[in-house]
């Protein structure tokens, strides 16, 4: 039963199917799963524990590192067997249950699950199962994420291995796994440019640990297809405009600082262009490594990439062809490349996407009309709080033009404005640097906010401000858009809408 | 003209009134000045610059560390001095100005400052008025505070010295000056505990930048007294009981973890409160050094301080007898009391103040009805971004009960849920670690709200939960009780206020 991914004797007795594994999971257990942005994530075993008579019963909480793909939570959710869940999401069902309160979700700041599960502020897994490429004496060696499975493996859980015949054996090498002590007894980390290596090429556990071992062959689930359209072309040319200018006036050079681009179409149109245009020798410290990342590396744009997964959508031929980038790539534990002291160090430019805007500038990237969960903050905070140059994108409208995404005062805040250097929509671009609230309004509502909105947007700052403040608001009307909109379906007051 | 405090034969020709230094800066300056929470601060050229005959057009940005003393803010905001002001004030005539438009203010993270003149996405001080106790041929030593000092020098500014004779010389040797090399090209910071030292005790600078000395001798401003009263000590005795509780459950260690505490009555409470009950050998990672230092320094309870300024109020007698307390304390540059790396590695207990936290935990620290100007963010959001434990502390109630300060929604949110570990108000305590939205308001209105305001707080949050949501909210009603304030004077409804 050995063979190149399964290198330790000992484990060959303990090859089970998932639906065995599945049983070894005990209703009102905390279990904790590889996967993060659809990649690596354990695929087999919660779809067998969905699938358990009893699973409306299980009461699971459910960790991973982020989110997963192949249904898996929504079957969870949908099968009654979540309890709670952190630290993120994508899934439309778990979203649904989430919302109605059925199921209960933290919602971390990804840098942070690693630590408060060490300093028992979270209840530890009692079993977790991680997607792995080879097992051996020494560990497990996992597939396209890192994610927080280090830290899941810290304090001694049962582990299930799920070995994945579908993921290239080349994968092995391009992890480095590090895990900061605890608090008060960590060193500095030895990062000090993207490509430095400071941990070991898999997880460290005692093969004793391991309770099963299920062999898989089934692909990730490819990253979401959103062609880029006008609108995210539009952002895309601002932004690669805005740092051309920031090379030319000394802010940055040539090879800008390096980049954390969010999860999207928009993050890769923005890579894309980096193709073209006066940069060169560019790093990314990211989460997610896409598409993108692989076409600037074929382009001689890209050195090197540290991220914690590789989530592809149209590159899949990277993973097939993995030994031609390895040596370019690192994967590592999201609690590093999330790490607020690597971050701030190396001066990151940060790249996210808001829900929605205010006009002061403050962010909101979670929560629909301050009530509905739609993903998570994941690693935005993180990122925006401690970069060089923290940049936010989106849309100026949603839904044919009757949602303005910048909005008076943001229904719910995630990113205060301390934290927003520039704004961009497909109308243009706010550098929000140095800026006092009320010279950020002018900025904002003039570059960024749709001209349907915008003698809106202007008669609200101006009235505000005739009334003072230093962030000058009406109470009555700041959440009046959003009301409106949940009223007639648009932001627009009747007299402006325009004819359908 | 030569002194002990004066060591630099070039500069025994500089010396001048403070009139004269004043005179020195143009109109449309930048100008940087020494100073942190009253501490430290430049105190005889900035009153020079406010009589100065064209004040009212200088048009200057001020920058400093942190508040100053003395009513230096509020002198020049009067005459008409200041455009710009940043990073943090406390001023009252200050605060009218800057909230009526007349002043535009940049409200930072105290940590960022530094690195924003760095970067050149502020202009850089034109002039820099440092209070010394001593000046020599390598550079100046600071008094009380060291703030953004360093910073402020080292972009080659025109410099002036106040060579204070109010200050102790025994201060000279407790400061600890490092300067970060620029994003992407820093080191890790050495501080591994709060009494590593990695610089300097002196702030380096060619002497030949030294304008002008001007001789002064005036104390700093004392802490403004707030008396403890029943409310405040009832915050501390709850937070104190929640902390020997989690010494006992084994989540933490007698001696705690280095404790930050922002400024003020409670926080001095909440320290004094160390000198009894299950903690020894408690250190302090933090900005500013209170009394209450002091008080448990002499008490045989805390071994070791680390702070940006020393601001005293009873106290004062710990200055002049400075030498005795000196080992036991370091005074560094804000962006390293500050620093996201340290105080991730160290794990600080964080004890901030909040204006109003809202019914799911998240902390406005700054706007008044979202909109006016309080003091600022301070380095509040460093510090509970980065904790270990975050603790939000405020009285339950202001104006005589008529203002709750748990509201459904908060009016402008400086820290998202995420960054709140725990709420503490007279009523009493909430921990809200691991626990999702609803679980959380269930928590902050039983355990934090005043009874007063209860039964309207679970009528909000039941009728929010029955439409659904994540942190569900009824948005046309989530700012009433703001409202209902500004048009009647209490968040109260008519019916259920007490008999005046």
């Amino acid at each position: 039963m050995l063979s190149e991914s399964l290198r330790h004797d000992a484990l060959a007795s303990r090859l089970m199917s998932a639906e065995e594994a599945a049983s070894l999971i005990r209703p009102g257990s905390v279990v904790g799963l590889s996967g993060f942005t659809r990649a690596g994530d354990a695929k087999a075993v919660p779809a067998a524990l969905a699938r358990r008579a009893d699973a409306a019963g299980l009461g699971l909480t459910l960790a991973t590192g982020a989110s997963l793909g192949h249904g898996t939570d929504g079957a969870l959710a949908e099968a009654g067997a979540l309890a709670r869940r952190y630290p993120f999401q994508v899934d439309p069902r778990l979203r649904r249950a989430i919302n109605a309160g059925e199921v209960l979700y933290l919602d971390h700041h990804l840098s942070e699950t690693a630590d408060l599960l060490r300093a028992g502020h979270l209840p530890r897994p009692d079993v977790v199962v991680i997607e792995a490429v080879a097992v051996h004496g020494q560990g497990i060696v996992p597939t396209t994420s890192v994610g927080n499975s280090a830290a899941f493996l810290e304090h001694g859980p049962q582990v299930i291995v799920e070995l994945n015949a579908a993921q290239p054996a080349a994968l092995e090498g391009v992890h480095d796994i590090a895990t900061p002590a605890a608090w008060g007894k960590r060193l500095p980390l030895g990062i000090l440019e993207p490509a430095d290596r400071v941990g070991l090429p898999y997880l460290p556990l005692d093969p004793r640990n391991i309770l099963g071992v299920v062999r898989t062959e089934a692909e990730d689930s490819p990253a979401k297809a959103e062609p880029v359209d006008a609108t995210k072309a539009a952002i895309a040319g601002h932004l690669l405009e805005f740092l051309a200018r920031e090379v030319r006036q000394g802010r940055l050079t040539s090879s800008l600082a390096p980049l954390q681009a969010g999860i999207g179409s928009v993050a890769n149109a923005v890579l894309g262009g980096f193709a073209n245009g006066p940069f060169s020798r560019i790093t990314m410290y990211s989460e997610v490594l896409q598409d993108s990342t692989f076409d600037l590396i074929d382009a001689g744009r890209l050195v090197f990439a540290s991220g914690s997964s590789i989530t592809l959508g149209q590159r899949q031929d990277a993973l097939r062809d993995f030994a031609r980038y390895r040596d370019r790539l690192v994967l590592r534990p999201q609690e590093i490349t999330n790490s607020p002291e690597v971050l701030r160090r190396l001066g990151v430019i940060a790249l996210n996407t808001a829900l929605e805007v205010d006009i002061y500038g403050n962010v909101n990237s979670t929560h629909v009309n301050g009530s509905d969960m739609l993903n998570g903050i994941g690693g935005s905070g993180d990122f925006a709080r401690n970069a060089r140059l923290s940049v936010f994108v989106t849309p100026s409208v949603a839904k044919g033009g009757a949602l303005s995404r910048i909005v008076p005062m943001a229904s719910h805040v995630d990113h205060g404005a301390q934290d927003v250097d520039v704004v961009v929509t497909e109308q243009g671009l706010a550098d929000l640097r140095g800026l006092a609230p009320r010279e950020r309004a002018e900025r904002i509502i003039g570059q960024c906010m749709h001209p349907d909105f915008r003698p809106l947007g202007r008669d609200y700052f101006r009235a505000a401000c005739r009334r003072g403040g230093h962030a000058p608001h009406l109470l009555e009307e700041a959440l009046s858009w959003h009301l409106r909109a949940q009223q007639t379906g648009s932001m627009l007051p009747a007299a402006r809408r325009r004819a359908g």
